[in-house]
This record gives structure tokens, C-alpha cells and sequence, in this order.
């Protein structure tokens, strides 16, 4: 299968470098093909511009989703863009792989998403209609292709607990799992989560090693996150809100898985 | 008194562009002094890295949290983090203003907080003790200081409310609220937000300019979110979860709030 592991930290000499070299390794030794975009690596461009779409008019208003949706469509988006477009239509499965800052994705990991999911490629892709409300959340471009997180973060596993201070890891993540790749349609799988990084010693690395390469070889079975397909029966549409007989004790993010 | 507005948009004949334009000539009318940070418009570099820091030796293994923490320490911060620091401190409330990208901020102002917010200035503050884990949620650097995020998103009202597809808006916004602006010592007011931006004509902006102004007009009164302290009582530490008899039956982001 086809590996697609993006990556985003600045220093290879990190634990976050050890982690990636140590999937690439055992994905490559299980006979899956590996590509890495190592963003810092890369020098990404972060933020999502006008320079993003070939030959526009240099005084045209900019629309950052109607430049995108005419660039994709007519094949003017900067090259940068169209490549990791072409690993992810390659990719079985996606991997983001990143610290935890301020409760989310680095920046330059953030301008991936903004800049590679294009108008017409990972949203405004599907009709419209009173029981469509276009391929997302379920279905869309991603459709068939595994996602997964793995994230690091200084903080303990008890600060991401149901009713630790930071909220729980699964309601912290549901922006970018449930928003930024179930959205386009990748089924997602629970992210692989290494707490308390500042107290990493060889035993302890070699054991979160060890679980990191049971996630990897299970990433074909592993039962993805539950969340609910928009199109497929559970909300009202165009509201876009739960049916009032789906879980109806329920609402929040927990809502939305079955 | 005086504001920051940090403001988050490529194009300034926007809507954003227009709200930044009317919050700025309200907050003056009004007798308050106002800075923007215009990141666009300044080209701010979005991604954190070594360079953020002035002469390190250029083969250091690099850190971030304690090359941050050095270089704040030292005066060694490349010159647009320390010029953004001191906006912070002169400022009296601070107003985020974005477009929500991917259900967050856009990467250029992720890379603002990333950036801005050192080791020594906005994290690693304060004395860690049994009974106090750093000046950090309701403490810190910026106790004192009111902040209210002005966001607008294409999706509808209804989308990101309590059952609605994308979560409730201040789940969604909870990460930025509670982890960006609460953690480092902000009074966080009420978000502002504009929903459905492809539908705007002039009647509904006319109206969405007076509810901001009406927003802007009571930035010092309107109560603030009342997140839980951290260190003033309701958690143990330094496991940073609810005591038990602090709202039992509840968890997730609302058992933060008292």
C-alpha cells in the first residue's frame, strides 16, 4: 500500500524526527511504499495567498476559495500545491505527523491543509441538493483512504482527560480529525498520542516504538473513528443538525459519532 | 484605552477587510487608541523555527520551547516577535480577527501565537508547586487583559450549533479561547460571529456592523467567559483534572466553565 506520511518539525534531532524515521522504516520493512513531505524540510509556504493561483490579474480582488476553485479547475495552481495533490491521490493512507502547540497543528502543517485542499478537490466537490449537500463528512475526494494523527504534546495524558484542564484528546483533535479529514472523506482512525515529552528515556522510547509499530501494522484493520456520514440519513439538510430522533440526549462533538 | 487588533486576511477588500476598517474607526470614535497587526499586509512569517531566534550556533540542536525560552530570556528574539510582544503588553484588550479556516485560525495567525507567545512570556511562567502548576488559565502575562476573537465563516448558524454538523462554535473555538487566550492570563469575552459570508448584502452588513459596534462599544463591561482558575482551587494538581466534587456530572470543554 501507499504511505503518505506528512510531517512537521523543525529539528530532525528531535523525537519527533526519531518517530518519523522509525515509521518510514517500518512501513518500508512491511513492504508499504513510503513518500514523506517534510514541510520544514520543504521550506512549505505556510500562508494561503494570492500568489497561490498562476497568472492571475495582479489587481483582481482576491477570493481565496473562488481563486482556488478557478486554479484547480483549470490547472494554475502553484506547483507546490498540485504536488502534494498528486501524493494524496497516491496515498492508501495519510499520516500527519506533528508536536502539539497551542492545541493544534503547527502553522506550516496548518498551510498545508489551507493551501493542498483546494476548492473542487477536498471541499465544493459534489451537488448540492435537498437531500446532498455535497461530498463531505463521509464522502469526497479522500473517500477509501485511511487517515491517522500522531501527535506529541509536553502535557500529561491526565491534562487530556475527560475532565483534565485541556480538554479531552479526542475533543482537542475533532477540528482536524473530524473537520479537516473526515470532511473530505478519509476514514480516520484514533490518533496514535505521545504525552508528557519531556520524560522520554530510552526505555520508554523503545516502548512507544513498539506501540507505534502495532498501529502501523494494524493500519489496514484498525477499526476507524465512528463519525456520522452527512449524507447518509442522520441530519436535516440544509441545517445540517442531528435529526431530533439520532441520539437526541446527545450534543457536542460526541454527538456526531454512531 | 488601548487596542490590539490582530487581523488575519490576504485580501482587504474583503468583508474582513470592511469589519477591520469599521472596528478600528469605532474603537477610535470612541476615544481608544488602536494598533493593527495587519499579518499580510506585514508579510509575517508564519512558521517557527531556529531562525527565530539571533545568533545561535547554527549546528545547535534546536528546541523550540527552550530556544524560545533563551532567546526571550536574553534579548535574543528576532525583532517582529519582540515588537508584537510589546503590542501585547501596551494593549488593554486584543481582538483576533480571522476568517475560520479549517475550523481554526489561518496558518499565518497560527503562527502569531506560535511565535509571539516565548517560553518566559506567554508559557513556562511561574513557580510549579503541589498547589500552583505555573501562572497559566485566568494567570499570567496577560491577567488583566480582555480578548474577544471576530471570526466569520461561510458555513450557517445552524451548522455549529449544539447538534449541528461542525460542532457548537464554542466547542469549535474552545482549543483558541480557553488554550490561546485564557491560558495565558486574557479575560476572554464572547466570541463575534459572522456566519453564512457568501450571503451578505448591504442590509445585512449594515446590521452586522451594529451588533460589532455594539460589541466594541462594551469591550470593557460585557462579562467575560468564566473558565475555571486553575490554580484556585477546582483542579488537583498536578494531575490538572476537576476535583471530584466540582461538577461531577460533567466533562468535556463545559466542565471548564464555573
Amino acid at each position: 500500500m501507499n504511505v503518505l506520511l506528512v510531517y512537521a518539525h523543525p529539528e530532525p534531532r528531535s523525537l519527533n524526527g526519531s518517530l518519523k524515521d522509525f515509521a518510514i522504516a517500518s512501513l518500508e520493512a512491511a513492504g508499504h511504499h513510503v513518500q514523506v513531505s517534510d514541510l520544514y524540510a520543504m521550506q512549505w509556504k505556510a500562508s494561503l495567498d494570492a500568489n497561490d493561483s498562476l497568472d492571475r490579474e495582479p489587481d483582481a480582488r482576491f477570493n481565496p476559495s473562488l481563486d482556488s476553485k478557478h486554479a484547480f479547475a483549470n490547472g494554475r495552481q502553484s506547483a507546490d500545491i498540485a504536488q502534494e495533490q498528486a501524493k494524496l491521490r497516491w496515498a492508501d493512507a495519510v499520516i500527519l505527523q506533528f508536536p502539539l502547540w497551542w492545541f493544534s497543528m503547527p502553522a506550516i502543517l496548518k498551510g498545508w491543509v489551507e493551501r493542498v485542499y483546494a476548492y473542487g478537490f477536498a471541499y465544493g466537490v459534489g451537488e448540492h441538493s435537498d437531500s446532498h449537500w455535497g461530498d463531505r463528512y463521509g464522502e469526497g475526494s479522500m473517500a477509501g483512504k485511511r487517515a491517522m494523527l500522531l501527535v506529541t504534546t509536553g502535557g500529561w495524558e491526565s491534562h487530556y482527560g475527560a475532565r483534565g484542564i485541556n480538554g479531552p484528546i479526542d475533543d482537542v483533535l475533532f477540528p482536524i480529525q473530524h473537520g479537516v479529514l473526515y470532511y473530505p472523506g478519509f476514514d480516520v482512525l484514533p490518533p496514535f498520542v505521545v504525552y508528557r515529552t519531556s520524560r522520554m528515556d530510552d526505555a520508554r522510547f523503545a516502548s512507544v516504538q513498539d506501540e507505534l509499530g502495532q498501529r502501523l501494522d494494524t493500519l489496514w484493520t484498525t477499526p476507524p473513528i465512528p463519525f456520522r456520514q452527512q449524507n447518509a440519513g442522520d441530519y436535516e439538510i440544509p441545517a445540517l443538525t442531528l435529526r431530533p430522533e439520532i441520539a437526541p440526549e446527545r450534543s457536542g462533538f460526541v454527538a456526531h459519532l454512531a
